[in-house]
C-alpha cells in the first residue's frame, strides 16, 4: 500500500474526550474512528490488525477441531426468557428494540442460547458428540462506563466457542484442549508472558473457571500471581480453601493488575437441561449434553496489544499482528532517481510476498519517521542517497530503533527470517 | 471436511414456517438456521458461501482501488438528524434503542453518514481525492414483512462503497469504474446472464440511479428489458422520456419480474454538504466533494443464487461459490479397502490444494446421493468397489449428473480443470 493513497492520515492529537492510551494512539496513527464512547469503527490499518487477530485465532481453534459458524444479532425474547437471561434485572447489559410488530428483540451480548438451540437440531446420539463450534461476531452490552477505548465496547468482536461432550470426563478434556489453544494464541500475539491462566469463580457446574489474565497496570481486575508456579488467583476467589486446593500460601502471592483477554467456563447441563439438548447414549438413554464456553475478544486485544507495546513514541505491533510487514520508507528528499530506486524495492517486496506500507509521500524525512514510529509496523526500510550508495537499506526494528546496512541481495531473505 | 465430523444434518423437511425456496433449501441442506423471519444464523457450510462470495467482492473492489474499513453498527442519533433521516417519519425502518444514559442510538441500515463524516477528518485538498472507501458489514432494517428467506433480511450483510471525488466528472469515471467491477462480480458469481444494470430513480443530483436487476420469478421489482439493446428499466421510472433518453420503444421491452442484486448511485454533495466534507481545490477555494454509495447484498446473493440456479433434486453452486470444490464420496459397503482407498483419495486432493468434503459416513449409497445433489457441490467424486477395479474415481457434474470414470493419474488436472 502506497501511503500517497491511503486515505488515513495521522494526527498529533487524540479527541479531548479519549481518556484511554490505546485509543488516542488508535486514533492518532489512523487506525480506528470513535463513534462514541465505547463504539469504534476501524480504519483500513485497523481493519487489517484486527483480521489478524482473528487470523491466529481461528488457526488455532481450526487446529483443535473447532467448527466456525456465525449466528445473528437480533435475538427472540422467547428463547432467553427460558434460560431465565431476558430479564433486565438478571441481566442488566442488554441492547433491546422491537419488530415493526411490536415484539421484543435483543442484541446478542453472547450466544449460548441460540447455538444450544441450533444444536438440537443436529445431535441425537452419542456418535454426533464431541463438536466443538465457534463464531467470531459483533457483540453489544450497553456498559454504564465504557472510558477504556477498544478494550472495553458497547460493540465488540468476540470469539466464542462452545464445546458439546458425552460427560464430564469428555468435557474435561475439551477444555483442556481449549485451554492449551488459548496459550498458544496469546503467545503468538506476544502477550503469552505476561498472561496467566487465573483461577475465577465458576457456577453451579464446576467450583472454578478460567481467565487469562494479562498483568497491566490499566487493568480493571486484580489478581495474585505466584511466578514460580506459574498461577494467578481472582482476587474474588480469594480463600484459605482455594490455596489450599492450588498448594499456594499467601506469602509467595504478588497482587497485580490485570485485564481479562479470554475466559473458559464448564457450563454443564445448565443450557442443555433447560434447551432440550440432549442425545441417545450407547444404552439408548436419553441425556444431556456437557457444555462449555470459551471467549476471546479481537477487538479488546487491539486495544490490550497498544496497551502493552507501546512507548512514548507509538506502537510497537507483534509481527503477527502488525498491519504490515514493512515500513518502506523513501527519503528521496526530491531526487527522482531515488524515488525511482525505492518503487522498486516496494515491487521487490510484494513480489516476494512481503506486505508493505510505502512511505511515498513528498514530506519531510522527520514527518516520515515520526509517522513510522507511530503507526508501528515492527520493520522500517529507508531507501536515501546515502543506502543507494552503499548498495543497500538500512533496516530498522521498531522495537530498539537501531538501523544497519543490508545489501540489496540479502534484504529478502532477512526479512522472512523475522 | 469430513462429513461424519460436520455438526450439521441434512433434513427431509423445512420448517413448516418458512415459505421461501431459497431458506428451504438452504435449512433443508444444513447451510443456514432461522432464528426468526428475516434473521438467520449461518452454519458451517452456510458461512463458506458467504464468505465466498465476499471474496469474491472484495477482490473486484480491491482491484479498483477500494480501501476496506469496518464502520460500527450503533449509530448516534445526533449525526442522523442533520442529515434528516433519523425521524421514524422519513426512514420507517430503523431499529433503534437507548444508552443507559438514556441516549438514542440507531443500528445503522447504511453508512453514508458515518462515513461522510470518518472522512472529513481525513479529506482536505484535492490531492486527496478522489478515494474509493468500503465495508462489508451486517446492517440491520426492520422491515414489515420478511417472506423472502435471505434474499430479505431484517439483519442482514452487506458491501457498501462509497466514492469521494473533486468534481462531477471524476465522479463520473469513479461510477463507471464501480459498474464495471459489478458486472464482473455478477459473472463470477454465475448470474451475469440473467443481471442487467437497470435505469431507476435518481435524486436530487442525478436522474437516474442504476440497479442491477437479476430476472428472476421470485423478483419483488418489475423491470422491462431490451434484450437486443441489453439495456433494462425499472417500472418506477418507465415513461416516455425515459424512453427517449435511452433510445428504445415500448414495443421491444418485455417486462419481467427481478431481483435487485447490487444499486449504485450518485449522491451529489447531499451529504458533504451537511456533514461539512470539503476540500480546497488547486485555487485554495473550499468545496464540497461529491460522493457516490454502490451496493452489494452478500446474503442477499446466497438466496438469488439459490433461487436461479436449483432444481428439484437441491442446490447447484457455481463454483467460485460452493463450500467445497468437489463432494468426495466413498461407497464402501463395509468394506475397509474401499474406505482406505477414499482416505488416500482424500488426503491426495487436499495435498493438492483441492476444498473437499469428504463422504466418510456409514449410510447407504442413496443417501448419500441424495445430500450430495441437495448440498449442491458442482463436482461429486465416487470411489466404489467398481471405480477401484478400472483404476479411478466416477466424476459427475452437479448441473447435468452424467459420471465419467478418470484416472487416478488424470484427475487432479482435471478437477484444476473446473
Amino acid at each position: 500500500m502506497r501511503h500517497s493513497q491511503l486515505f488515513t492520515r495521522t494526527r498529533k492529537d487524540a479527541p479531548k474526550d479519549e481518556v484511554s492510551k490505546n485509543a488516542q494512539l488508535l486514533i492518532r496513527a489512523g487506525y480506528v474512528h470513535k463513534e462514541m464512547a465505547g463504539v469504534y469503527s476501524f480504519l483500513p490499518l485497523g481493519l487489517r490488525v484486527l483480521e489478524n487477530i482473528c487470523r491466529v485465532i481461528r488457526e488455532e481453534m481450526n487446529a483443535i477441531g473447532g467448527q466456525e459458524l456465525l449466528m445473528s444479532a437480533l435475538q427472540k425474547k422467547e428463547l432467553w426468557e427460558s434460560t431465565n437471561r431476558w430479564d433486565d434485572a438478571v441481566v442488566d447489559n442488554w441492547f433491546k428494540t422491537k419488530l415493526k410488530d411490536g415484539s421484543d428483540v435483543g442484541l446478542g451480548f453472547t450466544h449460548e442460547e441460540p447455538l444450544t438451540n441450533i444444536m438440537t437440531q443436529h445431535v441425537s446420539s452419542y456418535a454426533d458428540l464431541p463438536k466443538l463450534v465457534y463464531q467470531i461476531q459483533w457483540k453489544f452490552r450497553n456498559e454504564e462506563r465504557a472510558k477504556s477505548g477498544v478494550m472495553r465496547g458497547r460493540e465488540f468482536l468476540m470469539k466464542d466457542m462452545y464445546t458439546f461432550a458425552s460427560s464430564q470426563q469428555e468435557h474435561d478434556v475439551l477444555y483442556e484442549r481449549v485451554a492449551a489453544a488459548y496459550v498458544k494464541i496469546f503467545n503468538r500475539l506476544g502477550i503469552g508472558e505476561s498472561t496467566y491462566r487465573t483461577f475465577a469463580s465458576g457456577g453451579v457446574f464446576s467450583k472454578y473457571s478460567h481467565e487469562f489474565q494479562c498483568v497491566s497496570d490499566v487493568g480493571e481486575d486484580t489478581i495474585y500471581v505466584s511466578d514460580a508456579k506459574r498461577v494467578a488467583i481472582n482476587k474474588e476467589v480469594l480463600a484459605d480453601d482455594v490455596l489450599a486446593d492450588l498448594g499456594v500460601s499467601r506469602e509467595e502471592l504478588q497482587e497485580k493488575k490485570a485485564v481479562e483477554v479470554g475466559n473458559i467456563f464448564s457450563l454443564g447441563t445448565r443450557f442443555s437441561d433447560v434447551l432440550g439438548l440432549k442425545f441417545k447414549d450407547a444404552s439408548g438413554t436419553d441425556t444431556a449434553v456437557v457444555m462449555g464456553s470459551y471467549g476471546i475478544g479481537p477487538s479488546r486485544l487491539v486495544g490490550v496489544l497498544v496497551e502493552m507495546l507501546s512507548d512514548e513514541k507509538g506502537i510497537i505491533w507483534p509481527k503477527e499482528v502488525s498491519p504490515y510487514a514493512v515500513h518502506l520508507v523513501a527519503l528521496s528528499g526530491g531526487n527522482a532517481d531515488i524515488q525511482k530506486e525505492a518503487d522498486r524495492y516496494y515491487d521487490m517486496l510484494q513480489e516476494n510476498g512481503i506486505g508493505v506500507l510505502y512511505d511515498d509521500r513528498d514530506v519531510r524525512a522527520g514527518e516520515k519517521f515520526a509517522d513510522a514510529e507511530l503507526i508501528g509496523i515492527p520493520t522500517r526500510l529507508v531507501v536515501s542517497e546515502k543506502t543507494i550508495g552503499a548498495g543497500g537499506v538500512e533496516v530498522t526494528p521498531r522495537t530498539n530503533g537501531k538501523g544497519t546496512l543490508v545489501a540489496e541481495s540479502d534484504i529478502i531473505d532477512r526479512l522472512h527470517d523475522r
